[in-house]
């Protein structure tokens, strides 16, 4: 049986979580998940799991992010891409270091999954369907309600325990399709979890994206991350920017889904992140610095100073980095609003 | 006649600027007034308007306070109180610079006024009934609405243009007496605007409060400014904390009203400020460093640092010196239920 390697995609930027969020510390290293770890270090963790030793992870992220990526994830093998080209033209490069045709698992760092058994159990069960068979697979979280920010995979045939054909994925759907989803139990969230073997996703994507198959077809380069990293500066720029949903998953007939058994969140939001946060009597969640006076089922956090809130229903204060953020729970996802405005006046 | 002289009172800690007011900085000092001058500026340039010259302002204030004082009231004689007394104490510890009988016209620091001439001419004849008769006059506001932060002033018969005895003063009322009070058409605001001759305040205060007026009365020391700080280091600390309202003028039969010709405002809240700011569209105010995105009716404060707020209806969100108030517009006015929550860790 060949090794087995897992790539972490590390590139983003996220800025849900402005202003603690900022480009040089994106949302997959703030200290998010158990234990005050970042969570990248929580999913080098999940990767150790499944792989012979830690070179055996790689982790995809922006070149200026080296560093603190490095920190994270020790003994990993850390490639910094020269500008953000979403997954699939990251996945096909990283496949230059995948030897012979072993299997790889796909996992973007900067969402959360406690459960590290599950995680285990259920990858491993990826992986082994991935090494019999020429079958691209991907795990779906069964959802916990009609959320519109996931994309949605509809099962299909049952081939194994929890494991089925995939029908179709789609997009993030609308409020009323994704209630229909939901109640329908056919569906799962597209968790951006994959497991293939190295030839069973460069075939898709010569299949569903051959311009972009081709320009990594041929990577050269000298076996050192430096070497890697002067040849994306060289092929990366000309490149199609686009998803491995889009680019393959959509479009391919070999998908598996496995129906995940552990814990998920993509902590997509402040309000998301305050779901797993202890509370108050009154719904409070007070982080840090944070000064709650009459307040219910707020957010409040302060890091490097206070931030107080009086009088306020559902609300996130939000004070880091000597910015301040303030919204309804409820808008929390649509921080983007805010750090583009913020961004447009050269302050992020 | 003698000269004419002015105290304004400048040692209040005021926090209902929290997080922009600090003890080292109270609402005084900040830039509140037109033109970004301080509080206390302004106030030095209406004294300025009532005496010969600048050595006839004395201004009281926190010993810790003195050298930012003395540079917004340049040339004034500026008395360091080694700890808070309210006002009585302080009044009658200034009337020791005051020569013979002069008259002395009292003024908080942290107020706004910004028609001088109309306040020039209502304060020149406040001094000229003091000057002429053994009352105490004070200066009275016409309500602008039933507004329950302020005392009122119950005028009786009137004894010249726009200058009344006084019936009574009040307490803050409450909403219903509030409303009474307006209709009635009787009732002005206090102020805190006072002028006397000397002597009749002293007897004044040796009829309210004979005590304090006992251990001020042979109030001797050195000329100097320390001498006079030295001497109020050992007659302070045993005197009674005690307004002057209370003591003297809530008490005495002989105190006129002038009704004010100038506009005012105690600028109580953020609120309270913010009703003199320049708003957008919506209703808005945004100042400094602040982003607001798709608000209604804010307040938005970025010191220092970026203010966000995104998706609030009437709400203040003030970013300044290192910390956030958030609360609704309504409540600014008990932000100090915020700074003594902050005080109480240590952290003000």
């Amino acid at each position: 049986m060949p090794d087995r390697y897992v790539l972490v995609l590390a590139g983003g930027r996220g800025e849900r979580f402005w202003p603690w969020s900022r480009p040089a510390r994106p949302k997959q290293l703030l200290p998010l998940a158990r234990g005050g770890r970042t969570l990248l270090a929580a999913a080098f963790e999940r990767a150790l799991q499944m792989v012979q030793s830690p070179d055996h992870v790689l982790v995809m992220t922006a070149l200026d992010l080296k560093q603190e990526v490095r920190r994270e994830c020790p003994g990993a093998r850390v490639l910094g891409e020269p500008l953000p080209r979403n997954t699939a033209p990251a996945i096909a490069a990283a496949c230059a270091w995948i030897p012979g045709d072993s299997a790889l698992a796909v996992m973007p760092a900067d969402h959360l999954i406690d459960d590290l058994p599950a995680f285990r159990r259920d990858c491993t069960r990826a992986f082994e369907a991935a090494e019999r068979s020429p079958m691209l697979v991907t795990h779906g979280i069964p959802p916990s309600g009609p959320d519109t920010n996931f994309g949605y995979v509809r099962r299909g045939a049952k081939v194994g325990d929890r494991i089925f054909r995939v029908e179709r994925f789609t997009e993030k759907p609308d409020a009323a399709r994704a209630r229909e989803y939901v109640e329908s139990g056919e569906y799962l969230w597209n968790c951006g979890i994959f497991v293939w073997r190295k030839s069973v996703f460069l075939e898709a994507l010569e299949a569903g994206r051959p311009a972009l198959a081709a320009a990594l077809r041929n990577f050269e380069f000298s076996g050192t991350e430096a070497g890697f990293e002067d040849r994306l500066r060289v092929v990366f720029p000309a490149l199609e920017s686009i998803s491995v949903d889009y680019a393959v998953l959509e479009k391919a007939p070999n998908v598996l889904v496995l129906e995940a058994s552990f814990d998920w969140d993509d902590l997509g939001s402040w309000g998301a992140w305050a779901r797993r946060q202890p509370r108050d009597a009154r719904g409070n969640v007070a982080f840090g610095d944070a000064v709650v006076v009459d307040c219910d089922d707020c957010v409040v956090v302060g890091e490097g100073g206070t931030a107080a809130a009086m009088g306020l229903r559902g609300m996130v204060v939000v004070h880091v980095n000597g910015a301040t953020l303030t919204c309804p729970v409820a808008d929390s996802e649509s921080v983007r609003k805010v750090s583009e405005a913020v961004r447009s006046r050269g302050k992020l």
